[in-house]
């Protein structure tokens, strides 16, 4: 039984101490983050799929064997800054390493913000120094709140489970809120466990649960260059080194990944609510992600649930547009329970209830395309003016 | 020399007469078109490559030999619809072509507006009645202002060129103004010609300049399922029947949908400008093409652009994330003419001078990915709040 931690997130697993401290890279807010495990630990990361990649993405694919340590800023992507980003995020590594008396190559490194400006290494020195200071077991709420950029609010959450009479805790902490659009990689999310997992076992878990959770959302198509999930495992509870593949295990990360992938959406710039898009019918799974997320991109469809119209027509119009060969006589089209399209024409619907399913804060929209057995959910927010607001500064 | 034709439409080539009419779909305004030759012309079409088609789409697609009038309507896109769609279709070309005294198969028929609802036929068979009667050689103004939809301004363009002493005119008339992201396919144009050209080459001419026109326009990334372009040929003129291929008539042609094209996405829905996306150094047209899309498709870059931001943070990253093999530390970006990322990384500019540029109704973004000699031009327009607001009704 999976059991949700109230208020839980990274530093409910136990060996975890997590701060967050303001150094001033932003003018206000906290802007630098710490994990820390007290034992070394297996861990996996996935990356961004986009061709330009901040310079912690590539310091961290230097990074083998265990970890102890992710240090993150907000405020500055450290993205497109050349050598000299790479080697300022090779420093934020060994600052963080001299203070916790451990290898620089056992610290990962991650920064999020504005693309394209050198670091300010100092501040980030006298910020680091403080998160040392600060980490605790009671850390991981303030480490959630200095990850966060454009989102309006921390993303945090755990389980635990019991497995062969030992607690096993899965928590994490994400940001948001824009430039979300993973493909393979995803926005900047972190996830311990204290189960003992080998770090090849461990990229296996997260890859799968990535692709079910991350890599199934959209904010605005934009697949950011600062991507980064990473999923440490401590071992504090001795469970399952030794065994390839545990399928609850799979469960409770997906549980957690699925959670913080929705945070994110719920979050998304200028969200007012939460789209699900579910394809089902379709004839295979990647068929059924690209009409989902041609659907979950287009700016009609997420417009018009933002103003609660009906608009079925363009909502059959990003599937056919999907790229997949889909049939238009057999498509029927539901908002919330509601028929609203039948073999790709209008049926008549109660127009009052289906705008009562549309003015909830989440919204479903489920296309069957009849033509085999399929099926995918993507999560996206709605397009309101204030995405356009919150992005033309 | 090309010369065009001030004020100049569909109607300014000789032997073309048109009329448009408001019979009702519509609240107010004209919502009913017809174009008519006085000789039977050869045609080609171009039509979406949506997997959801309009009725007109498949009606169309039945027409073989020549034609010699097309039959629009706007307000009701009669998509969607089903078996009563295609004969509502079919019947609209049975009543233009008893009031025009041709054969049915000699009509092509567009409907544009909303997706679901049947055409209500009494009210079209009133309007092409009128249209009919009100055929004249002025009324390419009031048949391009009868295919709008969200549109705010008609868009009608023409030319004329001597060849061998023979004067050549090429005018069209075309709407937008939103799902508007041609792919082979487009939204709806009309253009013809009194050159005399046999079908077959006149697919030639009109693939290669749709092409590079309509197919390198993108307002919202969502293809509609009514996209189409018709080209007639209506040999008035005695020019080129049996020569394949004339580099000129292509130019001329290329010219006038280029402008039709630029008028759509001048007159997108929300638009304050117009953005024009030149990515050069590419290794392949195809590349070129997909980075600029990229771009183009970016609601982050579009924003940004809106709200005048210098923000080439997302350019790089929108063309990092195009799924093209590109080079991080090769990419210079160019905001008007100034250089604003040099391989991959800021330069210092003006600041003042290139906010200057973000004001003007046109932006010209180049992105040199120093990798080969190829290019792609795209042209879009900014997002606005506005956008939002006309979509969420």
């Amino acid at each position: 039984m999976i059991e949700e931690i109230q208020g839980g997130g990274i530093t409910s697993v136990p060996g975890i101490k997590a701060s967050g401290v303001h150094c001033g890279i932003k003018k206000e807010g906290l802007d630098l983050a710490l994990i820390y495990s007290s034992t070394p630990s297996h861990f996996a990361c996935m990356y961004t799929t986009n061709r330009i990649k901040g310079a912690h993405i590539l310091v961290n694919k230097r990074r083998k064997g265990k970890i102890q340590a992710v240090v993150i800023n907000s405020g500055n992507a450290n993205c497109c800054t050349g050598r000299r980003g790479i080697d300022d995020a090779e420093r934020m590594a060994v600052l963080t390493a001299e203070r916790l008396n451990i290898s620089p190559s056992a610290v990962l490194v991650a920064s999020t913000g504005i693309i394209g400006v050198p670091l300010p290494m100092d501040k980030i020195e006298r910020g680091i120094d403080e998160a040392v200071k600060k980490l605790s077991e009671e850390g991981g709420i303030r480490a959630s709140q200095a990850i966060l950029t454009t989102d309006t609010r921390p993303k945090q959450f755990a389980i635990r489970y019991s497995m062969n009479g030992e607690r096993l805790v899965i928590g994490g902490i994400a940001k948001g809120a824009g430039m979300i659009h993973p493909r393979l990689g995803t926005m900047l999310a972190f996830i311990a466990t204290n189960a003992a997992i080998s770090s090849q076992s461990l990229r296996i878990y997260l890859k799968k649960s990535v692709d079910n959770s991350f890599n199934l959302i959209t904010v605005d198509g934009d697949t950011s260059p600062n991507d980064l999930v990473v999923l440490l495992a401590n071992g504090n509870l001795k469970m399952g080194q030794d065994i390839p593949y545990h399928k609850k295990f799979q469960e409770a990360l997906d549980y957690v990944t699925h959670h913080l992938a929705k945070m994110i959406v719920e979050d998304g710039e200028g969200a007012t609510k939460l789209i699900v898009i579910h394809v089902k019918g379709a004839r295979s799974m990647s068929d059924a992600k690209r009409v989902a997320f041609s659907i979950g991109k287009s700016n009609l469809v997420k417009s018009a649930i933002y103003g609660c119209s009906p608009n079925w027509g363009r909502i059959i119009t990003a599937s056919g547009g999907a790229g997949v060969n889909i049939k238009q006589d057999k498509i029927d089209i539901y908002l919330g329970g509601e028929m609203v399209c039948k073999d790709g024409c209008m049926v008549n619907f109660d127009l009052v209830k289906v705008r009562e399913i549309l003015q909830k804060k989440e919204v479903l929209l489920t296309v069957d395309l009849k033509l085999g057995s399929s099926e995918a959910r993507v999560l996206t927010p709605d397009l309101s003016p204030e995405y356009v607001k919150i992005n033309a500064p």
